[in-house]
Order: C-alpha cells, then structure tokens, then sequence
C-alpha cells in the first residue's frame, strides 16, 4: 500500500527525526521525503510518500502526538482521486482534461460535468460522461448556485475543477469546500483581475500574457496560486489573437496545477501555496 | 550611409507602393521594411532601413507630399546614439550597461551618469565615465530635479535610461524628454505597481515575477511597455530571494528594451508601442 | 476576396516598389505586408494579405514580368485548408487537434485520420472522423507505405500532418509531398534524434527538454523547423515523467506550426524557414 | 555556526530517522533538509542546514557509522567560497560576475583571473583583480596546460569558472580538479557540441538557442550538467545576432549555476547533477 502524510505544525527541533522514527517504527519505507519551513511564520511542512502496509489510524496517533495542538496531520492511501468539472461555454479546457482523461494519463475519475449552459453537453457525451446542465437565465445567483450546490452534493467529489467557469461563487459555495476548487484565471494574476483580462492586456499593450491557476477563495481571484504561465504577445495581436494565444496556456497551467492537487503535494498557508 | 525612416500616418490603399517607389526614385536601397497597419484605429506604420547617398530633406519633402497632414515622418542618418543613465543605489542594471559599454556591445555613447546617491560613483569611475552626483535629501521633489533637469540639457542625449533610479518624475520632467525616458520597473506590469514590488509579489504568493521596460509618461508605471520577461520563483523564495532572482530579468529587459531604442525600431502610439 | 500573395526572388533595387504598383493598379488593399531579405544568398521573401476583386491569373502575370526566372509566385484565395492527420497510438497530439477542431478554432478541415493502429479509433469515432486504420504488422516498409500512399492520393490535402506517427518515411513519399508534411518530433532538435529522445534525454541529465516541428524532408529528423518550445525537468524526473511532461510541450508545438502552416506564413529555403 | 551536511550513500529503512537523530543528538537545529533518492540505482542523497555549535567530525563520524562502506559524507561550515576564473577575451560572462562581486551579491572571493589573452586585462584592473596572463601562442597545448596549472596550484580555491575559456582541457588537469570546474557552455547541449555553436544553429535553423552550465568532464562538452536556458530566434538572425543574443543567455545561466555550487546545492552522479 503507497500512502501519503501530509503534515503542517509549529517547527521545533528534532521534528523530522521523530517523525521518521515512528514512520520506521510502523515499517513503512519512505519513497520520497518533502520538508519546507517557513521560517517567517515558524511553520513545519512535510510530505512523505510511504509504501509498506499499517493500521494509518494508530500511525495517525502516534504522529499527532510529538505535535503541537494546532497541528494539521493527513495520512491517507495514495488512489485515484474523484472530480467533478465545473464549465461554461469555452471547450479548450475542457477538451484538454478530457483527451488526458481517455488516454488514462489524468489520474482521476470525472464524475460530471456541470455547466451553466449546454453547449459543451455533445463534447462531453463524446466521452461518455454525465453532463448536467444547470441554465442561469433567469435565476438570482442565489438560485443558480442553489442548484449547482445540490447536484454537487450527491457527488463525493475530492476536487471540482473550474474549467473556464466563467460565475462568480459566492462564500457559502465557497465555505463548504475549502481547498478543494482550483480555478483557471486567464491572465497572470494579480495583473488584470477580473472580466475579460485579453482585453485589458491588449489595451495596456503589455508583451506577455498568461494564466493562473489557483484555488478559490471568497475575494475574486485573489485565492491561493498554484501555477502560473505565460506566452509571448506583440503589437500585431488584437485582443482575440490574444485570447486565442492566451488558450493554449490557460489549459496547460490548469492541467499542472489539477495533477499537483491530485498527487496531493499541495498546501495551502496564509492565502499562499507550497508545492512540493 | 544607411539611413532609417520611420513614418506614422493614417493608412490608404497605395501607400507602400508611393513610399518604396520614391525611395527607388532616389536610387536607394532598402535593406530591410517592416509595415504595420493599426486596422482599429486605421494607422500605417513604416520603418525602412535604406543605403545609399541622397538629400535627406528632399527625400523627406517628396515622401511628406503622399502623406495626410497628422503623418509622422523622420528620416536620419543610422549612427551611434548618446544616452545618459540615471541610477540610485543598485549596480546590476547599471553595471551590465557598462559591460556591454566597455566590449563596444552596447552602440551608444554614455555621456554620464546621474545619480542621488554616490553609491555607485567608484563604479562609474573605473569605467572613466563622469559621475554626477546630485543628493535629494533636505531637498523638495521640484528642487531636486530642477537640478537634475539643469544637468541633463548640458547633454544632447537621444535617450535617457533610468537605470533603477527610484524616484518618481514630475510631469514637466517626463514632458521636456516625451518618448526619451526608458525605465526599467522591477514587476510584470501592470502587477505590482509602485514600491518594493518583490515584497508584495512574495506576499501575494505568485510563481512567477517579472520585469518591464517602458517609456515613462506621467502616470506611474503606466507608460507605453517595450519589452517585458519573467522568471519563475517557488514558495521556498523569501522576498529577497525573489529579488535577486528578479535582477537578472531586470537588467537583460533593461537592455533588450535600449537597443530596440537604439536602432530606432519602436513607434510609440496610444500608450502602447509597435516594436519592429 | 481575401488573398494571400507569396514571392520568393533574387532581390533587386526598387523590387517593392513596382510589387506593391502592380497591386495598387489591380485595385487591391494590402492588409498586410511582410518581407525578408535573405542578404546572403540575395533572396527576397514578400507575403502580403491583400483585399479585393481581382483575376487572380492576371495579377501572378504581372508580377512575374517583374521577376527573374528562378522567381516563385503564389497568389490564392485565404480560404479553409484541408489536412489529412497521421498518427500511431498516442492520443495527445491527435487529441488536442480534435478539441480545437470541434470548436472551429483550428481553421482546417480533417478529411481522415490514418494510423499503423487501431488505438485512436475510437477517439476519431467520437468526432466522426473518418478513420483508415492500415497495420504495419507483417508488411515490408515498402508495402505498407504504398498502402497509406493510395489512401492519401483519395483525398487532395493541402497538409499531411503527422501528430506522432512513429513511422519513417521514404523519400518517395516525401517527394510527393515536398513541404506538405508537417511532423512533430519529440525533442529539441538537433538534439536526440531518432528513438526514444525522452530516455536519451535522462539519461543526459539535461535540464530542459523540447519539441520541434518540422517539415520531413529525406533525411530522418532533418527537415525545416518551424517551431520550437521548452519545458524545464529536473533529476526528480524519470523519463517517463519528461515523457509526460513533454507530451504538453509537443502538442502546442505542433499546433502552433500547423497555425502557421494554415495561414501560408512560411517559406522553405536551403532547410530552413521563414516564417512571417 | 552554519554547517552544510551532504550524505551520498546507499538508500535503506530508516536513514532518514537516524541521520536526523544525530543531528538532534548534537543539538543542532536543521534550517532546511532535502532528500532525493535514486530509486533506479538506490542512491539516496541529502543535504541539510543545520544551526548550533559542534564538532563537526564527531558529528561526521556518528553519521559514517550509520551508513554503508560507499557512502560520501560531507560536513562543513557554510562560508564564503574562493574561486579562481579563466577566460580568453570575450568580456560578458567575466564582466557580469565582476559586477555581482562589485556589490557583494556573489558570494565568494575571485582569487585571480587567468586567460590566455590579455584583452580582459584592463577590465579586471578597474575591480583591482589580479589578472594573469598565460598565452598560449608558440606553445603546445601541454605547456600553456602546465603553466596554468602551476599557477592554479598557488591558489586554494573550492571552484574554477570557465567563463568562456576557449580551450579543452586535458584529462590530467580535469582530474586534478574533479566535479570543481564549472563551464559554459554556449548551445543547448547535447545539441551542437563543439566549436562554433551559433553558427552551427543558424546554418540548421533553429527557433530557439540556449547556453548549458556544466561540470567539467574527460569528454568535450558532455559533463555533468548543472542549469541551462534558452532564447527564441528567427530567420532574420544571422548568427552574430544569435551570438549577441546567446551571450545574454549565457551568462546568467553560468551565474546561477556557480550559485548553487557556492551554496553547494549540487551532487554529481552517473555523469548527472542532483540540484537541490
């Protein structure tokens, strides 16, 4: 059995060699072995990848207890993760996740796809995959997300992924699955928040643009950064070549960023991310 | 002699043809032609690098007479420029300047250094290049730069390169040099404006930083953008690590951005540049 | 009528001057304009996007009077291109050519996919692609490609693009293709040639790996590059790992040569290419 | 007291817990601690920071006796490193460490600088370096080897920085200084070994250029590699412009390079760099 601990607590000396002592108590061999301080914070951060078989529950126990209370401790079994994408309109990502998806390289199983409108619903019965279209029109945002947020629920989903899902979520939506939504943000953020950032840059006339991709938080694209990209521009791109250039990035650094979440090496502090 | 023509005019059907046909008509060569039509704003672009022997002023008269009135048109003589290069405390910039300076790399004379500080007069000095040194403390912004003003119309420089120079220019300043001033900004723009941009890049957790080359106008950091590239940074990187980093994007966009100055192949417009 | 004109000439005084007359004397509008001067061997590249009605014959006639003999002309309707994809067992390069197709951002029409394997049929099936699955398995190299030849005879392609056929081709057949087929190979080229360049690369121990896309011409992996990109590995990565990660490098690489492709940029001259 | 732990050694249950025991053992605080293991070859490397006062080879011997026969194990205190650098006449990768050591950014003492040309006289003059000049004119290649080394010899240095030395080494001269000579070298290496690397690229026609810093090995070129990079190009580069271009390249890429060697940051194995 491969299993991953993930750990985040006050640092202290000695911490890693207890903690790989109780890892060599339970017999388990570490594959890999990640540690990070942040020495302005005095916060630990550790990733192991383990093989070996062991009751995780009492491993679990003894870890905890050589950490202070405000410890955080995941230990859990290395396995294929469960999403769910969230999408709009635009295909390139999408597209993107599900090509990786039929090859077997996406480490994942899509539950469904949920989109405010229904013209992605043939790309996705290509695939065979649920596509549940939920139509804004109409609907307060309070409605829409309502039943957004109920068909979520029935999927036990570790991860929803924004593939250009172009609605603002409210707090509640975002509250109740904290760490969990990575979002792509087609520019390089904090450069050109908000609607439409091809335009801005094409307005601003800046000679690089790029994508973020990040989880989200309750400030509109100001949550946690997981990955960032860019491309090369000049004066002869409007702002539609731009975005048309600006695609090809947004789907790559979405990708990255899902299949770091997926392999489970991210953590998120103080609104930022460490990525091992 | 190699000439170059640079023309900026309302577009019509025909123009390329009149142009290169008097430039034939005066038994030139073009070496190399690169054109740009703005189709928003229905704006021909034109820089012609040419060889041969003429009247410069009859050229330019018989070139004006196929032109609207609003038309934009140099033509001069292809040689080395003169610059001056204002600097506070940081040699990279500076410094690298003056390495491409001393292999001849770099086609411009410097005719002198400006700075606040005389941090960097020693460095100046072993390059034998007059170091002026004007303090701005106990001074109020306008006396300061009246003074620096004083100095630089001593120089007939082509260009004014603020090398890290970290303090703010008043409109008046930016006017008397309008499309002269080069500075280099220490962030992708427009993230990041205005002070310490490492800090707040550090604080907001991105992975990737940047560096931009931009004519300034009277609007911080808002000016026309040359020229832009970025490095990336992991959570690892305190805000100091991150400017190190940082330098080396600084001073290669610094210089990338000059000698596109240098060989005259940038057209301002709009607040944004066509860079051929 | 949208048209796109591409001369490739020895050069000569006043070249774009009478050029760019015959057009302005046919009534047409040049939307865009590009040339390149190839000064050491005195070749002259021009490509122009011109707007208008004209007798297309006619117009080729006039600009040839005013070439030399050697002189290449091509004047033609911009209009959808038609290609026929090659390819093997791995879905990503197919794969995002589809997603771009399904959206009608890829400015194409797919006539057949055909592969050595049966794979990616089921992936063509989803788009409705026609699929000629025609097996290498038990047939000389001879035969087998006299198979695939026939089949591609059937449809009058304006590009073969080879989005990881793992196959070499014989002379023969790129002759009949000269500067039609497009290939994507999986390394930076010149650099690991051949087989496996994902393996040979690890075992280098480089610390950036690439794609190239080229046209194939005889000489394995010697052909014109037309695009290049990066990615950065580090000794944590397996190759199977560079594999994966340059799978993301390959298939922007090669959409974005076969962009180029599509929108008639690029010249092919002594093995290289100019690209506008 | 700052200290740096490297360990290379054969990887089994439990190192880490006992390695870092140790360290607790000695009371000493680890400031940051990077493992990697060669799972193909079952090496297992780490390095440590670690803070407190001790002595260094009862630590180091406490630790040899928890490891196999083979294993390497370094310890020593994090100080300021000496460096010798050798040249020939191009000024950019010299000139730019000059500068970094001008501000005190590079963390080592230049001890001299040897060339077989005088031209860089001058500049390590202006930064009041010892500079000593050994042509090779009317030499064999074994007696200008002989003098350098006599003179190379004087000097305790940790690294020699080949800041575009333009001559190969012999293999005595290597071994005398094995896995502490650092090169530049000015391609993309594996592609385009040897001389002439830009002319090499141009005549193949490449998009992109780039530069490799590499340990110094027996064969030409092909040593360990430590960190490269890379710069787009196009047709219109003849290959001086890709030399202007590349040397930008190049030596940011060898000071980044040296950087993590003075961090000693690096292991070399199987002819490759484990970077941390």
């Amino acid at each position: 059995m491969k299993m991953i601990l993930k750990i985040q607590t006050s640092d202290r000396k000695g911490l890693i060699a207890e903690i790989t002592r109780v890892i060599f108590d339970f017999n388990l061999n570490i594959l890999t072995n990640d540690e990070f301080v942040d020495t302005e914070n005095n916060i630990f951060f550790m990733r192991s990848e383990m093989l070996g078989e062991c009751d995780i529950n009492m491993l679990k126990g003894e870890i905890i207890k050589l950490l202070c209370k405000d410890a955080k401790v995941e230990i859990f079994e290395a396995k294929r993760r469960k999403i769910v994408i969230l999408c709009t309109k635009e295909n390139h990502c999408l597209g993107d996740l599900l090509i990786r998806y039929d090859s077997g390289e996406l480490d994942a199983d899509i539950l469904a796809v949920i989109s405010n409108y229904d013209s992605l619903e043939p790309l996705c019965q290509k695939f065979d995959l649920p596509f549940i279209c939920i139509p804004s029109e109409d609907l307060s945002r309070e409605t829409h997300e309502k039943k957004v947020l109920e068909k979520l629920r029935k999927f036990s989903c570790d991860y929803i992924v924004l593939a250009k899902y172009m609605r603002i979520l409210s707090p509640k939506f975002v509250g109740e699955f904290e760490g969990k939504i990575i979002n792509i943000h087609h520019s390089f953020l904090p450069a050109f928040i908000g609607a439409n950032p091809y335009k801005q840059a094409y307005e601003r006339g800046v000679k690089i643009i790029g994508a973020t991709a990040h989880f989200v938080n309750n400030a509109l694209d100001e949550g946690p950064i997981i990955y960032q990209d860019i491309t090369k521009v000049n004066h002869a791109m409007r702002w539609r070549d731009m975005q048309k250039s600006g695609r090809d990035v947004e789907k790559i650094v979405l990708a990255k960023a899902l299949n770091l979440a997926l392999e489970e090496k991210i953590f998120i502090y103080n609104n930022k991310t460490i990525v091992f």
